[in-house]
């Protein structure tokens, strides 16, 4: 047991000031532990200190330990056994192994995607459908009745304000919060270096109208968000696919063939850095700093997405590759549609050296972002408990996803693989090779289900054994619908074989 | 005095339900006058009828004609003499005259503005300038404590779906009372038929996007409304300007003519059809029905912008091309930034056959309009009042371009023209040929004021020597100020011929 040695570093466990919060000491102490799980260094069905016993060894309180536990027990990474203690939980030698690397072609293809995504977009407006093929965050855990107490406060403290245009670069107040939040990213930028949008999709549709003219290519992860691959259509433009891994993201080293392929014909490359979609994947610290002096060599800008970025699991904000950014290369994008109000569309870019053209850009294609919901936002950072909302919300997510997970290695069949993100909450399923997710897509709708299959996330209908879910949310009904997948799943698997 | 003759169609005079509010007897009584003084029927100098004598003959009662009188004293049409009655206003004969018909070249021309968009809309964030080059509305004339109310009312009301996407087409409600109000302006359209946008030029971003491809020509107005401008040349799309003039706008002769020439290039036509921004003009009713066969004739889509349409002077609101529709090529685009609320991002289109192509492009371009300000205005729509908010606005816009005007003509140059238009707040202002108005621009900034010269609202810096000013507020500062551009205009006369 390790533990004793560790414990060397007290000084850790003091707890630390962020802006808007703090990282409590019970989340340090589980943080601590779900490391030593993760590395190995406790192995399932080990047995873990007493609370008493570890309390001691950590020198924190017996309530610090317990909370910690609970924690841990949430997450599902122990489990107290009675009269006996607490044990590293045995994982199942079912457990879902997270998909593997794919490997597209490294040429740029033009994007024509079928009407999967247009049949996928209207389930959204049927409200009898269980929705787990979009990525939106649970309206219970969104703080609503705070929020609209903001918002009526703020239009009645702003008055005119309220009712009029705030132009490009958008709501100061909004922007200096943004600021400094964005120190926890690691990034030290003046207000005078944001923009405001609606939303993060008007973001990256801003960034991408300034980097790209028809003909152009962009590289993109695959599998990615659809509507980067609708987008890029529309446009006019490429994409050119370069493989991602549930693990580490984007592969540096097909980025770098792809690129020296394509010298000149890609103007800009997407990377969704943190906690993915669909992928769940994170690019390390120093892939971070790799990727930055990657594009930088080729004179591509970088689009960062780090609209997920806010949910780790572990209560410790990852930093973006915008920190690693010299020359104002990279347009750093992200939004509050996934921990505050989706509907409120307000989102932003720090746009580095683009700053002017995507000041312009914005002002000519929407004038400005809605004023109410900028105010309200900027209240909510300033003095809304954000951090505390993200502390609570990301405790949920964590457990639901692992809940998901668990019952998707019960219930699905064997070979089904399952990303194991780090935070956000969308899950990747990857099933074995027969099954056709449109046909598992067709067959849930008439459950009422609908799911995202995986032929939307890539050029050319890829991933077609491959499904994105929703784990936002978890009840009896979720819980019923994974269970009815499943079983829709081995449907197809037996009537394949037959 | 023809009015005994007139007053036989006493029917006319009732008062008319129009959805949400209703024409008000006197001011149909005032509305039949300044007809008969546009018309000539009535000249300046004329004694009209005493109001006792108006009242037997209009068989309406005394304090209706007062009311009557005391508008279009407002309006600057009649004049009251002490002890002597009642006169239709001497117009001055230094009353500018309407600025004439420029002809541009009947070819594409490729958008390439210069710097001054950008200096113009620099100025926009600097609180210290009088804004006269913006087409604002008076802060003071929107509905700002009652819009913040119904605001606070709806989020606390809908909770959840207060900060839920509102998935395109967008609110339910507020389609339905949009829908309702259109039959004002002589359509009949469903609910279903409506999209909700992010204001007026998300909307006609849209219609753009949905209709041209980079190379593809636009026939548009000149001059016309800078950012539309301003989106061609970021599209990639090629302008061909076609002439219109301050009384009836677009010139169909010529546009039938550029269209011929260049058939297959033009992929959409766009016309402000009501109160144009810059010149004032309306589209007559006979004028919309040929302009709409002539576009249907030729396979071009027409992009309709009716965003001043509710601002008529004369509290009829005017008809859409859109009316003459019969095949869904017309896409009617407008918001309640002019109205209501800039800075709620309100706007909509109508868009005809191509409904499921600018539904798919607002979802993959923002996803959705912020819904707090959906909300809001749905409920403004239903139960605001907003016929008789536009009742007092219309008024009070029509006495300030009257005010605006008569100053311009007292102040600025011999020579100088501006225009008369029925609706809407922004006047278009011709000054001598030897003026250029950038140089008008830089002088009035020294003064702190800003306007928006000629230059911007055309391809190639054509109308150099008009400017484009913001009659929506009128106030000493403003009078003052518009003494000075009139000052600063002499100067430059003299400067010329010296």
């Amino acid at each position: 047991m390790p533990l004793q040695e560790q414990s060397k570093g007290v000084k850790m466990l003091q707890p630390i000031n962020n802006i808007g919060g703090k990282v409590l000491l019970y989340e340090e102490v589980a943080g601590r532990i779900s490391r030593m799980i993760d590395q190995g260094t406790l192995r399932p069905g080990d047995r873990i200190p007493s609370i008493r016993g570890m309390s001691k060894q950590m020198q924190v309180s017996l309530n610090t330990v317990k909370e910690a536990y609970n924690l841990l027990e949430d997450r599902r990474m122990i489990e107290a056994r009675p009269q006996s203690g607490y044990y590293v939980r045995q994982r199942k030698t079912e457990l879902p192994a997270e998909p593997v690397v794919n490997r597209p072609a490294l040429n740029p293809a033009t994007v024509n995607l079928c009407d999967v995504y247009r049949m996928v977009m209207r389930d959204l407006l049927n409200p009898q459908l269980l929705q787990l093929g979009i990525a939106i965050p649970n309206p219970k855990l969104l703080p609503i009745e705070k929020l609209s107490r903001m918002l009526s406060r703020e239009v009645r403290r702003f008055g005119v304000e309220s009712v009029s245009y705030d132009l490009p670069p958008g709501n100061l107040r909004l922007r200096k919060q943004i600021a400094q939040r964005l120190l926890l990213s690691g990034c030290t930028l003046s207000p005078d270096q944001i923009v405001i949008t609606s939303g993060c999709v008007e973001a990256v549709v801003l960034t991408l109208r300034a980097l790209c003219r028809p003909g152009d290519a962009v590289a993109i992860e695959t599998p990615v968000y659809f509507n980067f691959l609708q987008l890029i259509e529309e446009m006019g433009v490429q994409a050119l696919e370069i493989p991602a891994s549930p693990r580490g993201g984007i592969s540096l080293e097909a980025l770098d063939y792809a690129l020296s392929r394509n010298r000149g014909k890609v103007k800009a490359c997407i990377v969704i850095s943190n906690f993915n979609n669909p992928l769940g994947s994170s690019v390390s610290i120093e892939d971070k700093r790799r990727l930055v002096e990657l594009v930088e060599r080729f004179d591509v800008p970088l689009i960062e997405d780090d609209i997920y970025g806010d949910l780790s699991y572990t209560d410790e904000r990852p930093s973006v590759a915008k920190v690693f950014d010299k020359t104002g290369n990279v347009l750093l994008c992200s939004s509050f549609s996934k921990t505050l109000a989706p509907g409120y569309r307000v989102g932003w870019i720090a746009p580095g050296r683009f700053q002017e053209q995507i000041e312009r850009l914005k002002m000519i294609s929407s004038v400005a972002t809605a004023s109410p919901g900028q105010q309200a936002i900027a209240e909510f950072l300033a003095n809304g408990g954000y951090e505390r909302h993200l502390r609570s919300i990301r405790r949920v997510y964590a457990r639901q996803s692992a809940q998901m997970r668990d019952t998707i290695s019960r219930e699905f069949p064997a070979g089904t693989r399952v990303s194991n993100p780090q935070g956000g909450f969308v899950l990747w399923v990857e099933m074995p090779r027969q099954i056709n997710a449109l046909e598992l897509y067709r067959k849930a709708l008439e459950h009422g289900i609908s799911i995202a299959p995986g032929h939307i996330f890539s050029v050319d209908g890829k991933f077609t054994n491959c499904i994105r879910l929703n784990a936002a949310a978890w009840d009896d009904r979720v819980e019923a619908a994974i269970g009815t997948l499943g079983r829709l799943a081995k449907q197809l698997v037996e009537e394949f074989e037959n």
